[in-house]
C-alpha cells in the first residue's frame, strides 16, 4: 500500500458522469483503496445530488469537488492520465497497459499531484478531454467486451495503483510543470502560431489539440515552463509591434 | 491474458446475492475479462430474475446456473477459494493476499476447474459457506473501509487473474531526436530569440548554452523535433518579413 501522502496526491476525475450509482461506486472504491480526492466535471446535476444524498454516501463523495471544465479540474497536476477501453481509434496519445501506467503514476505520486480521468458511461472521454492528457491507460479487457462499468473500471485502476507498492519508489527530484502551467504555455504558443501564420486565425480545434499534445510530450519542468512563457511572450510582442508599425504605415 | 481453456475452467459463484445490480455487474466484469461460467447459490429470486431480464443483460448472465447449495455449485471443482474483506475473524483458513492467491488459481486453471466464491453484500460468506473452501483470498483494501461493493470485488479479482505479471513489458517505441536534430532546433530557436530581442544580437556564449540546455531538457521525439523546426522557421519568417517591410518604408 502506498504511503498516505502519495494516495492523497491522486485526483480521480469523473467527466460528465450520468449515473448516480456509478459516481457513488467510484467514491466507494476510492475509500476502499485509500484515496480521497474525487473531482467531478460537468456531472448530470441530478445524478450528482442523488449520489451525494444516498444512504451511506461516503466522506469521499461528500468532499467531492465540482468543476465546469477538465482544464480547471487538473490544473494543479503535473501528470494527467486518461483511461480508455479503446485499443486504437486514432489515438494521438501513447497508450500504456494498466500495469505499466500504474507504475509511472505511483512514481509521480511520490512528488506531485496526478489526475486520473474517467469518461462518461456512454462515450468515454472526448477528444477535447483527451487533449489535457499526457498519455492514456487501458485495462486489459477482452476483445469481445472491452467496455467496463465505470465503478468497476475505477476499482480496478485503483487496485492496480495500490497493489505491490513495495517496489522501491524512486522519487523524481525535478519539479514538473502543472497542467495549469502547461495550459498557459499552450495558449501563448497558439497565439504566436496564429500571428506567424502557422495556424489560421480561426483554426479548428483539432489543430489546437495537436499543439496541446505537442506541448505535453515535452515533459516540461516548472522552472522551464516559466522561461518558455517568457520566450513566447517576447516573440508575440515582436510580431505584434511589427504588425502595428506595418499597419500604421500602410 | 490466460488461454481460453483456462478462463473457461473458472466458476464464479455468487452466494445469496440480494441486489440485481450487483449480479448484473458481476456478470459484466466476467465478460470484460473473458470468463463465462457464473453460478448463483440461493439468490434472492426477484433479484436474480430482475438481473436476467435487465436491458443489455449479458450472455454470461443468461447462461448463469442456479444452485441451492454451495456444495452442489462447487462439486466439479478441484479448488474452491473464498473471498473475504475480513483480515482475521477466527479464520480457520489460510488467508492469501489477492496476488498470491490469483497466481495459485491461474496455475490450477491450467488443469482443472476452480470455484471462486463471493458472499452476500451484507454478511459475506457464512462459516457454512467457508467450510467448502480450501483457502481464502483478500483484496488489499484500506483499514478504515475494507468492505467492497460486490461487482467491484468481482472485477478486481478477475482483473488480477488475467493480469500477467510475467508478460514482457512493452517497451516504449518512441524514437528520440538525435543530437544533430537537437542542434538544428537550437540554432533556429537562437535565431528567433535574437530577432525578437529576447537575446541581444551579439549575445554571449553562456546565454546560448543556456538555450541549448533548455532544449535538451525537453526530451524531444524525432518527429516532434521536425514539427518544432517548422514552427520556429515560420515565426522567423514572419519576424523577418515585417523587418524588411518596416525597413523598406523607414
Amino acid at each position: 500500500m502506498p504511503a498516505l501522502a502519495e494516495c492523497d496526491r491522486l485526483r480521480v476525475v469523473l467527466v460528465a458522469s450520468r449515473n448516480p450509482l456509478n459516481i457513488g461506486a467510484a467514491a466507494r472504491a476510492m475509500s476502499n483503496f485509500g484515496f480521497r480526492h474525487l473531482r467531478v466535471v460537468n456531472p448530470y446535476e441530478v445524478a450528482f445530488r442523488e449520489a451525494r444524498s444516498a444512504v451511506g454516501a461516503s466522506q469521499v463523495l461528500a468532499g467531492a469537488e465540482e468543476y465546469s471544465s477538465v482544464a480547471e479540474a487538473v490544473a494543479d497536476c503535473t501528470l494527467v492520465v486518461g483511461t480508455t477501453a479503446v485499443r486504437s481509434r486514432e489515438l494521438h496519445h501513447p497508450l500504456r497497459p494498466l500495469e505499466d501506467g500504474a507504475r509511472l503514476i505511483r512514481k509521480r505520486l511520490g512528488s506531485s499531484p496526478v489526475a486520473l480521468l474517467f469518461g462518461s458511461e456512454k462515450v468515454g472521454l472526448s477528444n477535447q478531454d483527451l487533449s489535457h492528457c499526457h498519455w492514456l491507460m487501458r485495462i486489459p479487457t477482452s476483445e469481445g467486451s472491452i467496455s467496463m462499468n465505470l465503478g468497476q473500471a475505477v476499482a480496478v485502476c485503483l487496485y492496480e495503483l495500490v497493489r505491490d507498492a513495495k517496489a522501491p519508489q524512486q522519487l523524481e527530484k525535478v519539479e514538473l510543470a502543472t497542467a495549469g502551467e502547461l495550459e498557459l504555455v499552450t495558449a501563448l504558443l497558439l497565439e504566436a502560431l496564429r500571428l506567424s501564420g502557422y495556424l489560421h486565425p480561426g483554426s479548428a480545434a483539432p489543430s489546437e489539440e495537436k499543439v496541446g499534445r505537442l506541448i505535453r510530450r515535452l515533459n516540461l519542468q516548472a522552472s522551464d515552463a516559466e522561461v518558455w512563457c517568457g520566450i513566447v511572450r517576447q516573440i508575440i510582442w515582436k510580431m505584434r509591434s511589427k504588425e502595428v508599425a506595418g499597419s500604421g504605415k500602410a
